[in-house]
């Protein structure tokens, strides 16, 4: 617990931020979280968002960005399917890929953190399990945050505590973080926004992999399996 | 002119990115603009930039984004006042400083101009004349474009044409540049977004004091006196 920092977590209300979120409480005296609604497909998971804010008890915004990606990617495209499987190994951007979307998120998360005097921005990015997204990468990271701090004249960090792990590693995170794993139980993962997930596309197979590689059950298909729910049919792991 | 670049102008409807427009159509084959609704006082501008793209016959897209900066400076808050006269020469941030507009402006201007295809984004920022907002900086500029290179994973540049001109010397770079002194008569500078322009804000002062010591009559001033609209009154120089 660092005194006096406060941070502000970039959340949206998926796995990764939500371990991000947990993390974050863990080691700041104060925590805030911010969330984008930008015409993603998975919608759901602003549902996700707030549920798990309110379990956090932690202070939310969700900004409005309305159609401003609007059929730039596979993710929000009502004409563009989203590839089932892993494209690890792909030399092409996946069609998920948003151009420009972390960038915006993180320009935001800066100008928030500036009016609410947070001096770090936690993120869930990650390049260790999947580097097919630019704007995941560290080399990004490093360059966003000198940017931000050349143009608000303040310095602000951009701290990704899942960046050099695996998913797997991600899930033994999580596992010590208190309240964590209840949390996880109404996160949402799907790019499909499924529920239950559909279990094809590559976001819900890094998920599985990531627990079975963990040995740990996921919580939210523990939950969805005691409401009832089929338990989704993970698609064979595309080898990795 | 390069032969098959490409270049996305940041428009506001001002006199600096309308001087950059025209600047940008004499050095690139095509040329694209895009423009931001972002609940500024001085909406007006969004009109004077559909007027001047018309002019000028390049295509334009305004993004509509919405209450984002709702209340975080005295340009977008209705409580607030725009302070008359020049703010030079003091330490503190002005109050018309929105945090970490710059950034959101040219992470979506990157997105854009990935998706068109444009290698280069130009846009009007300059630390010549006022250094008071830190995301007008050369620095911050150099920054901005490492980090849109490294999130897109393709080199686009940001090119500042007026980056180390003062208000007169831009006034005669557009006073070379076929139609600009035309389209400047329609441009929108005035932070009050008055019109005729109020003669009071700092931006209206700069403009002024531009034109004077250029000794070119602003054709905005002319267009608006043939009119008959009464000239605004221009409160003396704050002594720069």
């Amino acid at each position: 617990m660092v005194k006096g920092r406060r941070a502000l977590v970039v959340f949206s209300g998926g796995q990764d931020s939500t371990t991000c979120l947990y993390w974050a409480m863990q080691n700041y005296e104060e925590v805030f979280t911010i969330t984008f609604s930008y015409g993603q497909k998975h919608v759901v998971e602003l549902e996700s968002a707030r549920k798990i804010v309110s379990l956090a008890g932690v202070e939310n915004e969700i900004l409005e960005l309305g159609a401003i990606f609007a059929g730039l990617s596979s993710l929000t495209d009502p004409q563009q399917a989203i590839p089932a499987g892993d494209s690890a190994g792909s030399t092409e951007l996946p069609s998920t890929f948003v151009p420009g979307r972390n960038i915006l998120f993180l320009s935001l998360a800066g100008s928030r953190a500036y009016v609410r005097n947070c001096d770090t921005i936690v993120t869930g990015v990650s390049q260790a399990d999947f580097a097919g997204y630019p704007d995941c990468r560290a080399e990004f990271i490093a360059n966003m945050e000198s940017t931000l701090s050349a143009g608000l004249d303040r310095k602000i960090s951009i701290v990704c505590p899942l960046m050099h792990l695996t998913k797997a590693e991600t899930v033994e995170l999580a596992d010590t973080l208190p309240g964590c794993m209840e949390a996880l139980s109404h996160s949402t993962t799907c790019y499909n926004g499924a529920i239950p997930p559909c279990g094809a596309c590559n976001s819900c197979q890094l998920r599985a992999k990531g627990f079975a590689e963990a040995g740990v059950v996921d919580p939210l298909i523990k939950r969805l399996s005691n409401e009832g729910s089929p338990a989704p049919k993970v698609v064979a792991d595309a080898g990795r």
